[in-house]
């Protein structure tokens, strides 16, 4: 294949959520990671649930209602300055160490960047912007415009409209397993960050690469462009 | 409103899946419930994605694939024997103790009793003889039929479909609050046994009614039926 674009999922893969799980310590000691962790969870049920249903609300929205429901299950009240609060962290998530200089390596091999991700712009534009990455993509792309989240198909298709390229042309990264199967699923070569060395889904699909960080996605590129 | 027919959803509602923990528990001591737990939930997530990516497979491959990354995550070897062992449960739930009377009771309210479920006839039918329910029931609807999962509104619309019944006659009863919720979107009256005494979802929408068995689900049906 020739390269010519590659497609980014945001959080995980990009900006590094533990913050939220700090802030989630701060203000409820001693369940912080688990808040965060029943919170993300819930909030990816939350975006299947409404595309299966065809009920979209934006990511923010969900985001709120997941912690809403997290709070209530471990029977922790919730008031509107912390949730404002834990809120506040999705807009200033920091970038995993290596990924500006990553991300900077491979615009130089003449790679088109571009985020997809199931933020709405609300939320990406401000943590895009407090990360410094505003010159590096060339789109920044929100499932708000399919009003679907991944992995509907559409939200994939959005990545292959807006960029102009072929979906065999294209690398679609993720530090999601699941996100990974929804785009090789859909078409995409993919790349899995596996931060957390997780095991593979067991969906029939395998990612064509898999690494620890961005620095593995580098090698990758680099030894696909050599053949 | 006149109720006509009542739509049951059927693990965790019907039948009591707590036989697959106690067998989880014989084949990994000490791991049974953490390993149940899981299952479970991912056997429910790639139900989801797989209808968002329309890559379904029928709900005992899904169910053995769960169960294959549950024992890759925990770091449990899973032979060949102890997956049929594990897989077998399911042919031979039993229903929560109050059941049978009470759907005999409904019955001779006049309601039209159906089960609609996520599993596939090779799966419901087994159960659905040993519970010693074949003649309760005048449908017995898998989600098969439509090669998508719940919450897909395909589903729901199957039990208005071969009930011949309108959905504002209709109640559907689930034990999961988002098979609830995707019910209630699509439109049906709904009622949420609610064994677990779990939390409300946060998706706006709310169950009619909501009790903890199924005495709790005739009590409204009688309630309602006055009105």
């Amino acid at each position: 294949m020739s390269l010519q674009a590659i497609l980014f999922d945001a959080y995980g893969t990009l900006f590094d959520v533990y913050a939220i799980s700090a802030e989630a310590e701060r203000q409820f000691p001693g369940q912080g990671t688990t808040l965060a962790n029943l919170w993300r969870d819930k909030q990816i049920e939350y975006t299947r649930l409404r595309t299966l249903s065809g009920t979209y609300q934006p990511f923010d929205q969900v985001t709120r209602d997941a912690l809403q429901f997290a709070c209530s299950k471990l029977g922790l009240t919730l008031d509107q300055s912390v949730q404002e609060r834990l809120m506040a962290q999705y807009n200033q998530l920091t970038p995993f160490p290596e990924n500006l200089s990553v991300l900077h390596e491979l615009k130089r091999e003449g790679m088109a960047l571009a985020i997809l991700s199931n933020g709405n712009p609300d939320m990406l534009d401000p943590v895009v912007k407090a990360a410094g990455m505003e010159g590096v993509f060339t789109h920044v792309i929100s499932a708000h415009r399919v009003k679907k989240f991944k992995t509907a198909p559409e939200v994939y298709q959005l990545g292959l409209d807006l960029l102009g390229v072929a979906v065999y042309n294209s690398l679609f990264v993720s530090s999601n397993g699941w996100d990974i199967c929804g785009a090789a699923w859909f078409g995409y070569r993919t790349f899995w960050v596996n931060r957390a060395a997780a095991p593979r889904e067991v969906l029939g699909v395998s990612p064509d690469g898999e690494g620890r960080s961005l620095h593995d996605l580098l090698q990758f590129v680099r030894q696909r462009e050599e053949h």
